[in-house]
C-alpha cells in the first residue's frame, strides 16, 4: 500500500508537509517528490507510466499556477490522481483550481480545496480505505476523533465565558 | 461493487445520466438517487450512514448552486466522495464548484469539472480499481481506447482537407 | 427570547465576538456555540431540531470556505437562519459568501457581508423586533445614534480642518 | 400581518412573482410596488420611513445591476429588509448579488440567491412566523411537503428506470 | 466653482486625501463631508437636494462595499456625479466598484478606478474645465509635467544603469 | 456644443445607437465616428489632439474586450472622456469594464455600466449643463418624467392586479 | 517555414479555422492537427519532441477547460508555443486563458484572447517575420488594409446616416 | 540582436529587473525604457515607429491596471510584442491581464502570467531563436538545466528526509 506525493517545487512543501502529517497519522506508506510536468516531463512520464507497477495504487499532485502536473501524470496511468491546488503570488489560486479541476473529459483529477492539503491526504485514505479496510477502520476512528475535538471545542468554550 | 449517484434534483439527471452511461460501460453496479441535503435531511443522513453497509463502495454527489449534498454526505460516512458541480441558471457553476471543492480542512470531496459527469463516473472506477483489477485492466483499456479516438480523429481530418 | 450563534471553529470567534457585542447592547440573550456541519453532523442535527423547542428564536450561523452551516441547520428548522460568511485563507470570502447566499429554492438563509458579525446580529434584532416592540424602539434609537455619530465626525472632520 | 415587494422596474415581475405565489400559499398578505432607489428617491424614501406605520412588517425588495434598492429602505426603516439580487444582462447577476449582500456597518440586508424569488418570500414568511405562531406551523408544514414531493420524485425515478 | 468631496467613513480619509492634494493643485474649492446613504440618509438627501443652489457643480462620492452613496447622491440632483469605489477588507474592491459603476439606466455615475482618488480628483477638474477655461489649460498644463515627469525618470534611469 | 461618439467598431453601433438618442433628444449636437486604437492609431491620434480645437466638448468612447480606446484618446486630449465599455463574447463584459475603468492614476476615464449607452449619454448632457444651463433645466426635467414614469408603471401595476 | 496548429479536440476546429485562414491569406504553410495533453500523451509528446527536426518554427496550441497542451508542448521543445484559449461550455473561457497563461517560471506560452483565432496566427506571422523579412512586409500591409477598412468603413458610417 | 523592455512606470522595475537577468544570461542585448500609454504618447508612439529600423526585434511591454501600453505599441509596428502584465494593489492583476490578452481581432500581443518577467524574457528569447541558432541552443541548454536543477532538489529532498 503506498501513496506518491508529487509537488511541482520545492516552495509547495510548505502546504505539502500537512498531507505528510495525515499519511502517517494513518501510517500510509508513501513517498514525496519533486518534479515538474513543465520543467521535467521525462521524469514526470517516467513515473506516471510505472506508477502502478511500483506499487501506487494513489498519486497526489502539488502544483500552483496553470497548474498541469495533475493532469499530466493523470494521462499516464489508469491509477485515481487527487490534484491539489496550490495558492500562488497572484489570483489566491483561482488559477491552479481551475487549471486542475476543470479537466476534460475522459481524463478526471479528484480536485481538493485550496492548500487543502490534509484533505488530499484524508481522500487518498479512504481511496485506499475500498481495499484496505483496516483504513477504513481508521477513518471511522477519525471522523470521531475529529468530533469529540469539536465538542471539546464548544464545551471548553461555554466554560471559559 | 456498487457506486450511489445522488442528485439534488431530477433536473440534474440531464447531466446525470452521462456518468451512468459511462458506469454502464465500465459494467459497474450502480444506483442513482434524488435526495437533498436541505429538503430532505433525514433522507441523506439515513442514506450516508448506511450507505457502507448496503455494500456502497463510491458515493457520486451532484448538485448546483449553494451545493451542500456532496458535503453533507461526506459528514456521515468514511466512504470516498466524489462531488460533481452543477452550472445552474446564473453564475456558470462557480458557486457550485466554490461550494463544493472548498471543503474544510477534515472532510474531503473529490471535486471534478462543472457538469463533468463523465469525469466523474471514471474518477469512481479509477477509485474501485484500487480494489478491483479487472476495473483497472478496463480502465487501461478505456484510455487506449481514447487514444485510438482522437488518432483516428486527427487522420480522418488530415484525409478530409 | 433567545438568538443562537453558531460557528463552524473556534477560529471564526474573532468575528463572531463582534455579533455577541452587539446583542449585548440590545440586550439579547443569546448562546455561542462551536458545531460543524461536517465533522459535528449529529450536534449540528440535534442542535437544529430541538432549537425551537428551547426557545431559539433567530439563529446565526457563521462559517468560511464551503460554509455548509447555515444551510443545514435551515434544513431541520423552520426558524429563520441568518448565515455570516467568514472570510478564510484563499478567495477573499467569495468561496464562503456563494455557499450561503446561492441556496436552491425552498430552503433560504438570510445572508449578510463577508464577515459582517455587527450585521448579523443587528438583523437578528430586527427579526425579533417583528414580535418584541421594545427592540424595535432599541433599533431605532440605534440608527439615530449610528445618524449622530456619523454627523458628529462630518462636524469634527470640518473642524480638524 | 403585511409584506411590501418593492422591485426596481416591471421587468423584475417576471422573477418577483414568484414571490407572491409562495406568498399566496401560505396566505400572507402583501402589497408589491414598482419603485426605484435612484428614478424615484422620493417615493422610496416616503415609503420607507411610513411602512412601519401602514402595518408592513417585512420589506421584499428585488433589484438588478448596481442594486441600490434594498439598503435604500433599509436606510430608512427599522423593519427587517430581504434583497433579492435580480440577475440582468451582463455579468450573471453578480453585481446585484454583492451591491445588495456586501452592506457596511450598521444596517444590514438579508440577501437570498440571485434569482432567488421563492426564497425571498419563505424568508419573509419565516421571519413573520417569529410572531405569528400559525405560519410556524405552516412552514413546518411546507417542509414536510417539500420532503415528500422530493422522496416522491426519488420513488418515481426509481419506477421508472 | 465648487467641487464636493463626500465619504462614506472617516476610514476613506487617507485614500480621499489625495483627491484634495490635486483640487489644492488646481486651485479647485472644494469642500469634504462624511456622509452615509445608509447611516445619514436624511443628511444625504438634503445635501444632494441643496448642492446645486450651493454652488457646488461636481460631486465626488467615495465608499466601499455596497456602495450606494454616490447612486443616492445621483438620484437627487441633475449635477455630475463621480463615484470613487474604495478597497475594503475584502473582495479587493470588486463590490465597491460593480455597486457604483453598474447603475441602471437614467442614472450615470462616473467611474474611475478601485482607490483611484487622484483621477476622481482630475476628471473633477475635466469637468469643470468645460466651462472654466483656465482649468482646461491648467489641465493642459498638467499632462505635459506628467509627460515630462515619465520622460526625466526615463532619463534617470537610462543613466543610472 | 459637441459630443463625440466613438466606437471601435461597427458592430458596437447596436449599443452605441442608445446613446445617439438620447443625444437627440436632449438635442445635443454630436458626431458619432468609427476607430480603433490598434487598428487605426494615426486616426486616433489625430482626432484625439485636435477634438478641442474642432469644439468637441466631451467625448464618448466605446469599445469591448481590451478596450483601450478611451485611455488612448484621454492620452491626447485635456477634454473629459466618457467609457463606456461593451460587452463582446466571452468574460461578459468584465474585462471591457477593467480595461476601461481601472486607469492609472493620472489619465481618468468617465467609466459608465456595461452596454450602458444611455448613461454615457446621460453623463455628457450632465458634464455639458455644468456650462450650458438649458442643459441643466433639460436634466432636471429628465429626471422628472423619469420619476412620473415609474410613478405611473407603479400605478398601471397596482390596477391591473 | 512551417506553422503547427494543435488542437486538443475537433469540435475546436470551428474557432482555429480562422486561423488557417489568416495563415493562407500571409502564405505561410502550416499543418492542423488534433492531439490532446490529456488523450494523447505519447502523440503529444512524440509531436513536441520531433517538431523542430520536422521544420516547424511556430506553434499554436488550441485547448478549453483545463487547457494543458499548450503548456505539455512547451515543455519538449525550445520552439516558440502560441496558446489560444477556447471558450467551452462553462465559465466563459477563464479556466482555459487562466491553465494557459499562467505558466510557471521557465516555460512560457504566448497567450492571446480567448477564441481569438485570428491573432494566434498573426502572432505566429510577426514572430517567423523576425527571421523571413517578406512576412515583415506582409505585416505591414496587413495593417494598413486593416486601417483603411476601418477607415472606409467610418466613411460609409458618415455617409449612411 | 535587440529586446525592448518597456514599463509604464519606475515601479515596475523590481519585477521588470528579472526580465533583464534572464536576457542577460542569453546574452541578449536588450534597452529598458520607461514609457506610458497614457502619461506620454508621444514618446511611445515615436518608440513603436522607430523600434524595426532602430534594430528591436521584439518588444517586452510591462504595465499594470488598464494596462494598455502593449497594445499601443503594437498598433504602430509589425513586430511581435510580448505583454506582461503586473499586479497592483487593487485586483491582484486580473484587471492588468485582461487588459493585455483580451486584444481584438487585428493586433496580437503574446502575454505571459502575472508577474511573469522571466517567462517574457525567455518568451523573446525563443522568438529570436526563430532566427539565431546560438539562441535555440541555448533555449535547449537552458531547458536541460532547469531539468537538472530538478532532478536535483528532488534528490536533495529525498536525501534530506
Amino acid at each position: 500500500m503506498k501513496v506518491a506525493i508529487l509537488m511541482g517545487s520545492k516552495n509547495d512543501y510548505s502546504v505539502v508537509a500537512r498531507a505528510e502529517t495525515i499519511l502517517d497519522a494513518f501510517k500510509v506508506e508513501y513517498t514525496t517528490r519533486i518534479m515538474s510536468a513543465h520543467r521535467t516531463p521525462s521524469v514526470a512520464e517516467k513515473f506516471s507510466k510505472t506508477a502502478e507497477e511500483e506499487g501506487i495504487e494513489v498519486i497526489i499532485a502539488a502544483a500552483g499556477k496553470a497548474a498541469h502536473l495533475a493532469g499530466v501524470i493523470a494521462a499516464n496511468t489508469p491509477l485515481p490522481i487527487i490534484g491539489l491546488p496550490i495558492k500562488s503570488s497572484t489570483l489566491d489560486g483561482l488559477d491552479s483550481l481551475l487549471s486542475i479541476v476543470q479537466m476534460p473529459k475522459g481524463i478526471p483529477v479528484a480536485t481538493v480545496a485550496i492548500d487543502g492539503a490534509e484533505n488530499a491526504a484524508l481522500l487518498a485514505v479512504q481511496i485506499l480505505s475500498v481495499k484496505y479496510r483496516e483504513l477504513r477502520d481508521a477513518m471511522r476512528a477519525y471522523k470521531v476523533s475529529m468530533e469529540q475535538e469539536i465538542i471539546k471545542a464548544d464545551l471548553d468554550f461555554q466554560n471559559e465565558k
